[in-house]
């Protein structure tokens, strides 16, 4: 795992050093002495003595003492020199960059072990194989370019892909994106993504550490530790982007019923990044924007002032903000409005947009973020200046830069002109400022963090949950789809409120069972797994000799086990359901039932275990809300109770992960109680 | 209006002409030298006799015949100086470049509109004032930076705003995007974007015009206009993409009727834009990516192939595109498949995406590409190449930028080194060719392409629409809504299937015409809007009896001016309105009634007249086209009747402009016949 040799090592040795700066060994030490590696720089390779004017040993065994090793040598050698570092060397800390191990063959994924088998052994840390290597302020120990400026207050940047991360960092760079440390952890033999977010956060300083991390993670192998430290590092005050790629394979999964057919493993990390409070991106433009916006000060509140010269951008970035939630609130009437108003030139309006024309000046600007900043209700401004290239603008830019450095409400550059003021803007960006050359890109971006949730509480709701009765039950039954007993007794342990049901082997038992009920009643057959297909529902049966009837005609289906007398519920149809994906848990689905569910697909998705506060805004999500809320003459539902049964049956999920499916389809509702009518589970031991 | 001497004068003039380059007058002559104006230059100025190395003239008076005028003077000498051009120097173009006109008071309205009488008078074309310019392949007469590439090779843009131009230009230009004609309209005195757009149409040479138009509109004067040569250049083979700034403000409108609160002009916008086959855009940055797309092959499928030497940005772009509807179809197994494969290294995957990986080469992209070109079924290619800055991959951009030139299908080319490799993007970009350095945002640009309609027809139907009718029943009509023997005949002329209804105005009548409908039947109150607020509604009225008892009811309600006796119909509840943009005409909007306009807001909107495609077309974008069509146990409708009666109705709208609202609210409909059952219409003469 991660240690402090990694990152602020006092000595790095570079094996397979080479004076050709176009291969991977050569490329990294030109970097470590580009970008100033202040310990001691080590090189080994067996046939040069001199590599880039230093000093290169024969053999890793000549080495003294070194903190951090670099591996740019074929993977066959890999294992022995990690060994003699490990054992000889007292090395703490390896990137093997060198390919050739889990990700081409069998034979790879062993050797790849063994190398993980050593460092754990002397409990050193292992980035790779097959990456492009780390960057911290201290070195930069990357065979790749760009390098960019590598700052305490930059970003930290964790990527499991080595080229991607490249890209990413091409992205961000022109846009002012600087970073802290960047890993690219290429195979994660020993240390994945989530291995080194958890570092981040068990490490975390309030007075040094970023604050900033963004992910590129192609898998999520730990969604649980993820979870754990995303939820934790954001709660101490960071702030999480990060891209999954692969969300449309998901597409593919086969849907065995019918909850499957509503969630994929892409709902799983839609889920998981929810929970965790982490600001979900889709592409590198995205991310590195996303990034920027974390990178100014905290926009706490959703009222923005736009602040042009030029109408078109401001009205573009209305739009895009006021279409994802944003608001760009009128400039209330008052002194300062009028005050402010005559600082700028006639034509210029200081409603909101606030427009001081092509001929605004860098003093106008000035008094224009003041206002905004002292006198307007306003919780953040956007600053669009660009340039039709008739002279230099740096004065206003000069203002800009300053007053973003005094002012407590974020200030959002969006500097257009990046072939006009190309100079003006990077003499912007050198002081540490970001741009957002494409405002409506900005302006995505700042409705997706507004839109994003704090992390959700980790803790499970168990009152009234009895837990070990749900571990008994679970241990009696038997794999496939239950029988309505344990169902009920599943239900009952979870405090999950259920029609009054009964099953008859006999019509003397049925008939009992109904008077016991009470009639009306509803009879269903036990055993097939689409009752209605088969004719083995009747509604409304409403008497002992219709009872006897229809216990003959349900009796005849094929594979019948039994009929199910239950109390007749009526009310608004309610679908609750889960399903289980390796890894990550279950995915609690709700909705509102029949087509609302089947053709209107207006479902929301949580992550088992959910709390009350997470169900609420999983109900809220839905268009069908309203009419939870009961809307014109229609009845609403007890929606306080359908949270509370959807935090139950989560909790219920946690203890029970044998449960791979669960359907409650439907149940029924009013405003005063809700009943799970019937339901599906099946079990996978 | 546009003519040849705005596009290719043999002569300019420059009047305000300057020394100095900071201001518009010297700029727009640096840029014409700089450009390299094949014609005669001429420039005015008062006080210097030589302006950058050219002679200048006093003042206007004494210069020779000229084709088109730039005017960079105050505003107030500007209509003296335009006459003294039009009527003594022959002068048919003029580009005023001057602020202080319509923009910024009532006098500067004035003194264009007499600036506009003259230019008219001597049938001459004006552009500006409050303008940046026009650039052709002939002459950069923009006073403003960058002056792109001009090529009839490029896009032609048309921009409502100059420094938004400016900045569209600028996102542009890095990625390789070329122009071939742009114009800043300005205040659009005497031409706006859609007269531009107009003489694009109806000078459109199939040999030499560019094929790509861009617009930046703000306002949209004459939508007919828009549509009308929007629709004919896309029917001609051009591709338009434009940016509608302004979408948010639509909110604002209030919302006095049902139907109204479900339109705005945005949606009207929408409309528009979807029946002239125009894309959509919102934002500088994907309006110019997808003009990049345009500048590519046209895509002919909907099956992609993605070619990569990295994983990343291809499982990403695969992300994106199949979110849209596209497909990245797996390569299926032949000779050729595996032919290709040996030509790559071990490791390589001739999936799709192809993943030629990091080490891949120029000559295996060849390959590739040619596989895809010849032997693979897809219809277009997107390639990935980007460099973790080892060494030069000049020699790849080769063989990409070749391929590109021979290849029938599409390649759009995704270079995300713009760091690392900038010269060998820029080497690439020079040979003519654009790139899209996000992949994501390719994707997206991709799938909005893919999901623009075609270009609506423009036809009317009027089969068995009596044309004549609509218009006498218009004349006989009082504003405001309309009584119930108004809505018969207006129905009946359209031909839109009604429940019987007649009116009663005592009790014998209703009795009558209940016997004459035939029981039972719906009664309901003839005058307030709001009839079913009132209890004015009746349903299953069974017996002369209860007609009676009903009619006394009814009668005694505020307001009333008669009680309506209707068939009693049954079926799903349907719903058809429309709403009267100013200068749009009508928006037509459909759905199923009840919730699922009123809270599920699963409408759909069209622009009338609707062809019987157009109306198709709306229905299926509808989520409960599903129900529709009949789900599980419940019946659906009569879908093409259900076309057919918005078809009539958008017809009807038509020819009755008079008619600012109209709501069919509901019609019900079974699997046979749909039939309107309530109607409001709102006249406005």
């Amino acid at each position: 795992m991660i240690n402090e040799k990694l990152l602020r090592p006092d000595s790095i040795a570079v094996i397979g050093a080479s004076n050709n700066i176009s291969k991977p060994g050569g490329k990294i030490v030109k970097n470590l002495i580009e970008h100033s590696f202040p310990g001691k720089l080590y090189l080994v390779n067996p046939k040069d003595q001199e590599i880039q004017g230093m000093k290169s040993y024969k053999q890793a065994n000549d080495l003294p003492q070194v903190d951090l090793a670099i591996l740019a040598i074929p993977a066959r050698f890999c294992l022995e020199t990690v060994k003699i570092l490990a054992e000889k060397k007292s090395t703490k800390a390896f990137i093997v960059l060198s390919a050739g191990f889990g990700e081409t063959s069998d034979e790879g994924k062993e050797l790849e072990q063994e190398i993980v088998d050593v460092v754990n052994r002397h409990n050193a840390c292992l980035i790779g194989p097959n990456c492009i290597g780390v960057m911290t302020p201290h070195h930069a120990s990357v065979f790749t370019t760009p390098v960019p400026k590598l700052t305490p207050a930059g970003c930290d940047f964790i990527s499991g892909s080595g080229a991607t991360a490249v890209f990413i960092m091409e992205s961000g760079i022109p846009k002012g994106l600087r970073f802290a440390n960047v890993f690219s952890v290429g195979n994660s033999a020993q240390t994945g993504v989530e291995d080194v977010l958890a570092y981040l956060d068990e490490t975390f300083d309030e007075n040094a550490s970023s604050r900033v991390k963004l992910l590129y993670i192609e898998n999520i192998d730990d969604p649980d530790k993820l979870l754990y430290h995303a939820s934790s590092l954001i709660n101490k005050g960071c702030k999480i982007a990060a891209i999954k790629a692969g969300s449309s394979q998901a597409g593919s999964r086969a849907a065995s019923s019918h909850t499957g057919a509503l969630t994929s493993s892409d709902a799983a990390v839609e889920a998981l990044f929810r929970k965790a409070g982490i600001v979900r991106c889709y592409g590198r433009e995205e991310l590195t924007t996303l990034a920027n916006v974390f990178m100014c000060k905290e926009l706490k509140g959703e009222k923005l002032a736009i602040i042009t010269h030029a109408g078109g951008p401001g009205v573009m970035l209305t739009d895009a903000l006021e279409d994802g939630g944003l608001q760009i609130p009128r400039i209330e009437d008052s002194p300062a409005k009028d005050a402010l108003k005559e600082k700028l030139f006639p034509g210029s309006s200081v409603e909101n947009p606030i427009d001081f024309l092509a001929t605004g000046t860098a003093a106008q600007l000035g008094k224009i973020v003041d206002a905004c900043e002292h006198d307007f209700d306003v919780d953040g401004m956007a600053v669009i200046f660009g340039s039709p290239g008739l002279f230099p603008i740096r004065d206003v830019y000069e203002v800009l830069d300053k007053k973003m450095q005094t002012c407590k409400k974020p200030v959002y550059p969006i500097l257009p002109s990046i072939i006009n003021v190309k100079e003006d803007v990077a003499y912007f960006l050198s002081h540490g400022n970001v741009n957002f050359p494409d405002e409506v890109l900005l302006g995505k971006a700042l409705t997706k963090v507004i839109n994003t949730p704090e992390p959700a509480s980790n803790e499970i709701y168990v009152k009234d949950i009895n837990v070990d009765a749900i571990g008994r039950i679970l241990n009696e039954s038997q794999n496939g789809y239950q029988p309505p007993e344990i169902i009920h007794r599943l239900f009952d342990a979870a405090g999950i409120p259920r029609v009054e049901e009964i099953v008859a082997k006999n019509e003397k038992e049925a008939v009992l069972a109904a008077m016991k009920i009470g009639f009306p009643v509803v009879m269903k057959v036990v055993g097939p797994v689409h009752k209605t297909d088969v004719g083995g529902v009747v509604l409304n049966v409403r008497n002992a000799e219709e009872v006897r009837k229809e216990f003959h005609h349900l009796n005849e289906i094929d594979g019948v086990e039994g009929v199910l007398i239950a109390q007749m519920a009526s009310g608004t149809e309610l679908f609750l359901g889960a399903t289980y994906e390796e890894n990550f848990g279950h995915i609690v689905l709700c909705g509102m039932g029949g087509i609302y569910v089947e053709v209107l697909k207006d479902v929301a998705s949580g992550l088992a275990p959910l709390s009350h506060e997470e169900a609420m805004s999983m109900l809220r999500q839905l268009k069908s809300y309203k009419l939870m809320q009961g809307y014109r003459k229609q009845e609403g539902i007890n929606i306080p109770q359908f949270a509370d049964i959807i935090v139950r049956l989560s909790s219920l999920l946690r203890f029970a992960t044998e449960i791979k499916e669960l359907d409650i389809n439907p149940l029924l509702g009013n405003e005063k109680e809700i009943l799970a009518v019937d339901a599906r589970i099946r079990v996978e031991k």
